[in-house]
């Protein structure tokens, strides 16, 4: 009998062990790649596939490839502003379908990667756009900014895979260039503000606040989404952590460098509270410290170094662009991004080929996978 | 006897149909490549080949390889203006004599594809000159600048071949940017007028004329040789026609696109009524519509994307490059061209390689061909 | 009896004969590429091992791997200033012991091909720097700066690679102008002087001195260094006459073709006078002339050509770069000279794989080795 009560004894402590094993599980299942689920939607309506499909675009600006953190980042953003949330989907959208119409492979659609260059471009044409908010004939060149960053997505893919080198945000950052060029100041139809550079032209002539400039490191996050408020960047922070913590550490470490790097270069004091000084540290540390790298010390300094390296670039380059009244954008992080992974030498051998790469957190466990993986494409693109 | 008589009708018949497809012949074979012509001249003395290649490369410019849509060009140009087409004619030669003296390879200078930046390079030094016509010490750049493209040619054709990329019109841009930057405007031997960015200042103060708006359009064409009279620009649609008649429709298309580009973009009206605001367009539907791509309803709608594209960043480069005083010559069509060539999905199937290249007619006709021959290549090229 | 006589005569004739014979080896020791000491150096202590880095370091700026042209072109930058000299050496050495540490490949750490690019930033922060000499914060930047340098030449070598090109001194150009930028020209803590384009923005008003002129041909030589000094120009050119003397009458007569282009364009009397319009034109003329081509009279006219493109290219460039106030360092030479390694046709004959370059006169020598060479690698990657 007793041998009875021990089974039963022993199913409840499994029972209680597999109900906190499945919480876990629930928790677990909404992080990292969620690949799971893209096997659950196949045979869902296409509206719905495109709707994860977007989410994952959304998300992947800040290099997470999870629908939720994407949902996250979406909420944050009509939070900040309806109409500046109202673009970034409409954009999103635009791209993603442009790249089914015109036929680009089905599995970077469904990874969301023809999706986040659109969603950049419509939020900076938004809040370049001096004719305020609901002005409805933005949505015109929105979407056909958006649907053409499939067309640079594309081709920049063809040219930098010899090198195993991903398109990354160049689209972006090309379009909307291009499309602040295009319409100049005191266009008619679509004016914008000019971009103000961070160098100074005069002394800056207030005392610089410590409370602002700490403040200025998680709205440095933000302005990856070009968000200046405090409690979204915190949201869309909550969703990188969602995704994987590594990321979000170096988000924050990133921005903290980036925000270094402008207070040793005297900018703007503008400059630092709003963050901008900081997102593109963030992005060059999230990429070199997150995703195309296994997670060690070594990485580790090899992100920092990327981090102060895209801060001083977009520092230089937002003196330059300035001068013709143009944003440098995120031209300085994808750069340098692009750099660290041409690197030969010691971070070479910790990096990860662009097809395979995950959360840091996969990475980390399954380094010895994709070497294996690795080694085989070589072998077999060799002969 | 009556089958004698049926076998004479037969005959008389026969004679009649054969002197028409004579006829027929005799207009077919100056239209399309005529490459028939290489093997009745390559016994001819060195000059007359010369004249050949030459005229090749003058109709190269518009993507056309056929010495009498050359030879009906440069008649343009002689009838707009005397010296321009004298300083065409020298830098066509230049630039071909200086691929054969630094010995490129035998059939691209046959093909005529050393001469049409050089060719571009004259053309536009002689326009932006501010010295006036006959101005003979501009012999001296106009010759140096039209062999240097040659170099530039060989260079850039070893780094764009491993994407199966041309060359196109880069060496071109290229010189004429680093010529106009070298002299400057208060220049005291080549003094040069500055170029007027097509984004406006003050907002246009007279009203648009819808006749000289359409007016634009076949200007368009013309100005892709610098010329913005009516009459060479119709003998100019005249010399595409006898080349291909597709390509025309898709040069008249392509720079009513950029007209409509223009005029969203609310740009300087002079810019409209010159063509200028058009030949971009014009330049990037024709790549796409007629010569890299067969020929098909698909490939027809890409044409008109590469075309808006095209006029969108010509505009946009315009306005920056102004800003130095410097014209965006056929950057943005080259640019755009080289990305759609670029492109993977549903376009690369139409693909034709850069080698294959013929008429758009002959591209239709020979499709399987130039497949097969893709895939032995391939495969020669592969182990 | 005489027989032994003879034989000690014998032996005597061939002592001298060894003797002098053993002097020559001393000289001969010393010139070329010195690829004897590396095995004598390397059981020596790293300090030492470092110094010769260094020094080959110092000498790749001008093309040559000799640790004595190293040694006696610091010397002449210590003669010329001494804190200059100081940047220079910190600068080699801070970017070699960072290719150390980031474990770069050791025989291009050995050849001092990590050095250069750091030497050049460094003095080039030093002459621009406006907080005169001995402003010790300057190090700072001298130091990060130097270190940058090795990221951007392992990535750039990583993506050029595939044309078998060097990164050259794209990695300084690429630093120096970004640090000019970054700072500008009112930093609180690091102020640079603007640089002044070379066209006239009104008609020079004294008469051009020829005496001057000639003497901005060598000068041209040592403002490769940022040396504007003639007795330190002359030491410089005396170390590449160490090197190669080949090399040097290539540098001189690239430095004249600057000139005479300069001349030509009507430039700033100053950068005539200053060597500034010579130095980029030496810089090409040595690449095609000495270092990557089979020395023949067809690559002297090579030579020469690159030399009036480099020289032009810079004024263009310079012109550019001057209306935000930034040098064009010498991205035309660098531009130009990889240029002319992508050539095809008659030049790329004479082409030598980059990784078997050395000096001119040891390239004449061994033409035949490295076709052998060039010929098996090329088997082993074909398969």
């Amino acid at each position: 009998m007793w041998i009875e009560t021990k089974t039963e004894m022993k199913e409840t402590s499994r029972s209680r062990a597999s109900f906190s094993r499945r919480v876990l599980d629930g928790v677990m299942l909404c992080r990292g790649d969620m690949e799971h689920l893209d096997k659950y939607i196949q045979d869902m309506s296409f509206v719905l596939q495109l709707a994860v499909w977007g989410l994952r675009g959304v998300a992947r600006v800040i290099l997470a490839n999870n629908p939720l953190s994407g949902a996250l980042i979406l909420a944050a953003l009509y939070w900040d502003s309806p109409w500046q949330g109202l673009l970034g989907t409409l954009g999103v959208l635009a791209s993603t379908l442009t790249a089914v119409i015109i036929g680009q492979d089905s599995a970077d659609v469904a990874g969301g990667l023809h999706g986040f260059n659109g969603m950049l471009v419509s939020l900076l044409m938004g809040v370049f756009s001096s004719a305020g908010d609901w002005y409805w004939w933005l949505l015109l060149p929105v979407i056909l900014g958006s649907a053409t960053c499939v067309f640079l997505s594309s081709g920049l893919t063809t040219f930098l895979n010899h090198w195993d080198l991903p398109a990354a945000v160049f689209p972006f950052n090309i379009i909307i260039v291009l499309y602040l060029l295009c319409t100049g100041t005191n266009n008619p139809y679509f004016p914008h503000n000019p971009a103000i550079p961070p160098g100074v032209l005069k002394p800056n002539d207030t005392e610089l606040m410590a409370v602002e400039v700490i403040r200025g490191i998680p709205l440095g996050v933000g302005q990856i989404y070009a968000t200046g408020a405090l409690g979204p960047s915190l949201l869309i922070l909550g969703a990188i952590v969602l995704y994987s913590p590594l990321l979000c550490v170096h988000a924050v470490l990133g921005s903290a460098v980036g925000t270094l790097a402008g207070l040793s270069m005297a900018v703007r004091h503008d400059s630092l509270y709003s963050g901008l000084s900081g997102f593109n540290g963030a992005l060059g540390c999230m990429t070199v410290g997150g995703l195309f790298f296994t997670f060690s010390w070594r990485t580790n300094l090899f992100a920092i170094a990327s981090a102060f390296l895209s801060a001083y670039s977009d520092i230089a380059l937002s003196n330059m662009l300035g001068t013709v009244g143009l944003p440098a954008c995120s031209w300085a992080a994808t750069l340098t991004a692009t750099l660290m992974l041409l690197l030969s030498g010691s971070l070479a051998a910790y990096r990860i080929p662009i097809g395979q790469a995950k959360a840091p957190e996969c990475n980390l466990r399954s380094r010895s996978q994709w070497k294996a993986g690795n080694t085989e494409e070589r072998e077999s693109t060799d002969v």
